[in-house]
């Protein structure tokens, strides 16, 4: 019989115990932060209707960026986002939900097109949101980026520290209209501004969309600075007045990396006002970590009701699984959790020995016995010694009998006879 | 244009917030049995490759009770339970892993067919295994009730008390061999004595496959009890010996609510000794709520090295979901986790207010802003009121000035005047 492969399919992550340790310690610490900050988490179904997942009616296209199937006559798929089961959940709890209302979702999503280096097709993503009925103020657009901001802070001694930068598709919005640029102009761009970090030549391609003369003048917001636009149009000094409150209210709130860069656009269509990226500060080279976002009209395809929100994802996978395959995450702390191996010498010491491992449990010490209680002594202890344990409980024919146990340090070799209380005494004060 | 539907595809879970927390906290506890007891959490992909899923040829056949599809020319489908996966995981795994090696999976699983009652397409299930390179004592089998019925206990409280019935495989396969039936007769028998409990004519439709005498004799097994056998042949005493010395195990490790009843087989072919199941004392109409046993050959699809192990999986969904739906959980605890509503009369006030709110986080205060703070003390208040927040801190002008602000016990209603940090203490006692 041909033996199957052992590997994961190409594009999904599979982490070893030790990796998968560290990684939940993230997620646990980030959770943490977003349960004290009030928000609710949400876990909705990894599969939605294709009509939920997109607008677009060609299969085939579609089909190559997503993990679309039939069941029976329902055309369905596994999500890309959080956004889309968000909006579907929120249209259909408007009744139920106290406006704002603040969600998070930390969930698995899918991409359904061929993998790259960093670019996975089974992913995590921590989601925040804040939704308002009908209106919500700017105000909880610097909350989220105050509450992005705690989150990767939990976990900077891991990842490393971030920088925020902050950027408004308002003030764009108003500079193209003062340019009269048409929308062909504008959308051509938007999307120059975007991607302005990676292009050899920003000023040349901006001239040939929208000419010399306007686009030195959108050069200019780089060169002199937005500030130098604020009196052009009522618009333009509203965005700009927008941006420098926003930022005074990073501050109040301690927030002290953020810096203004106006050419952040967050590429997705759907934002209209503050925008904002996170940047790691020890590794430069990676993308943007985390961002989003102001939104309107969230859930305009299920509902009549109008909800605005403020967004933001974190690549989760994308960051630690990135940064732990280069090995830049020191693991060490997570190599093991042991405390404590029970080793019973044959099976007649095993129901006491369990009764020890059970007591220790019980006294959260992490405790695991070696039950094949006829094997070696010796491979007894080279088990306690490759899982790591920082303690053998030694437990023979004598030990039952005098219920004294022998604990041997496994970093120091010592060893010492000591009743199972004195035991549980030295094993709690292990780190 | 027609808006798209609210509700998620049937056979999928959608919580609220409140039973999300509660389902949160369960999950919690039971992770935290494990870690104690030293299962590495193995967080394997939710796409596999067909190959993986299913030995079947017939597209066709499995694709109505699995989630299949294509990618490119590779055949994948949705994992439905976590062995599959864990097989292919060890298999790729043997020279990095300690062995006998304890590993937990909670993840979400896919069924194709449709959907029924308590049956849902996209569930939550937990997997504990411990695996052992070519031999593993059935003292780990004791260990894995032991762990099972730890977890149950750590959320009795919520979903009640549970009981644990434990039969042999061993046993039918001594017995079946002592009766000489054939392997036709074996299956048959196998089959009719796994739905014992269900079937109105247990002993007629024996006696239809193996004949009067020998169904008789199977008979006697519940009638008479499973030890009368014990002296019939070696193997029945053999079989015998392990129930009842599995038994006193589960004892020495303070597990009191486990019986024997050899009608327990665990449908699954893959079981070759003990089997277990654990079912509600409380709710005792429920299908069995966890289970697992004895197996051999995990690996064999994927590496010629023998792992053999034993295994065991909680219904998550399947038992919290139930619950929840009947009403059977006292929700009242996990209504709301909010301590302070922090409202800022204005949005001079935002600034200061977004100060107290960090503040009170540092301090793990659960506390949440009412941003919109141009909006009327009345929309505000009300705001508090629907998120279920026990305390107000209302801040205005005045209190931004005097750095005092006005805290109200939104339970009686009284409001007093304190510094930030005296809010502070007195928000630390709310439990």
């Amino acid at each position: 019989m041909e033996l199957k492969p052992t590997k994961p399919l190409s594009g999904f992550i599979e982490l070893t115990p030790v990796q998968q340790r560290c990684f939940d310690a993230c997620v646990g610490r980030m959770r943490g932060v977003l349960n004290t900050a009030g928000y609710a988490r949400l876990d909705l179904p990894a599969i939605e209707r294709a009509e939920v997942l997109t607008d677009k009616d060609n299969w085939d296209e579609i089909e190559t960026q997503m993990f679309l199937f039939k069941k029976g006559d329902t055309k369905m798929g596994l999500r890309y986002d959080g956004t889309v089961g968000l909006s579907r959940y929120i249209a259909g709890h408007l009744n139920d939900l106290a406006f704002p209302f603040r969600a998070y979702q930390f969930a698995r999503n899918y991409r359904g097109e061929r993998p790259q280096r960093g670019r996975y097709r089974e992913f995590y993503q921590m989601d925040i949101d804040i939704l308002g009925l009908e209106t919500l103020s700017t105000n909880y657009d610097a909350e989220i980026v105050a509450t992005l901001s705690r989150m990767y802070d939990s976990i900077s001694d891991i990842v490393g520290r971030v920088k925020i930068k902050v950027g408004n598709r308002r003030f764009w919005n108003a500079m193209f209209e003062y340019l009269k640029l048409n929308d062909e102009q504008s959308r051509a761009a938007f999307v120059l501004i975007d991607k302005k970090d990676k292009l050899k030549g920003f000023l040349p391609a901006l001239i040939e969309v929208v000419g010399e003369k306007k686009a030195n003048e959108i050069n200019n917001v780089f060169t002199k600075g937005y500030k130098s636009f604020v009196n052009k149009s009522i618009n333009l000094k509203s965005a700009v007045t927008e941006i420098d409150e926003f930022m005074r209210l990073l501050k109040s709130m301690g927030i002290k990396n953020a810096e203004i860069d106006v050419s952040i656009m967050r590429g997705h269509s759907y934002y209209t006002g503050i925008v904002f990226e996170f940047f790691s500060v020890d590794y430069p080279y990676l993308p943007a970590v985390g961002g989003g976002g102001r939104y309107e009209n969230l859930v305009s395809k299920f509902s009549k009701t109008k909800i605005v929100g403020v967004g933001a994802s974190i690549g989760v996978s994308r960051l630690l699984v990135a940064l732990m395959e280069e090995k830049k995450i020191d693991l060490s702390k997570y190599e093991t959790p042991i405390v404590a191996a029970v080793l019973p010498m044959g099976n007649s010491s095993v129901p006491f020995a369990m009764g020890v491992v059970n007591k220790l449990r019980t006294k959260n010490i992490v405790a695991v016995a070696y039950l094949d209680a006829e094997k070696k002594f010796k491979n007894q202890i080279e088990y306690s010694d490759k899982i790591g344990a920082k303690y053998s409980l030694i437990i023979g024919e004598d030990e039952v009998k005098s219920k004294e146990i022998s604990v041997k340090n496994m970093a120091t070799g010592e060893q010492q006879k000591m009743s199972v209380s004195d035991a549980v005494k030295l094993l709690k004060t292990v780190k």
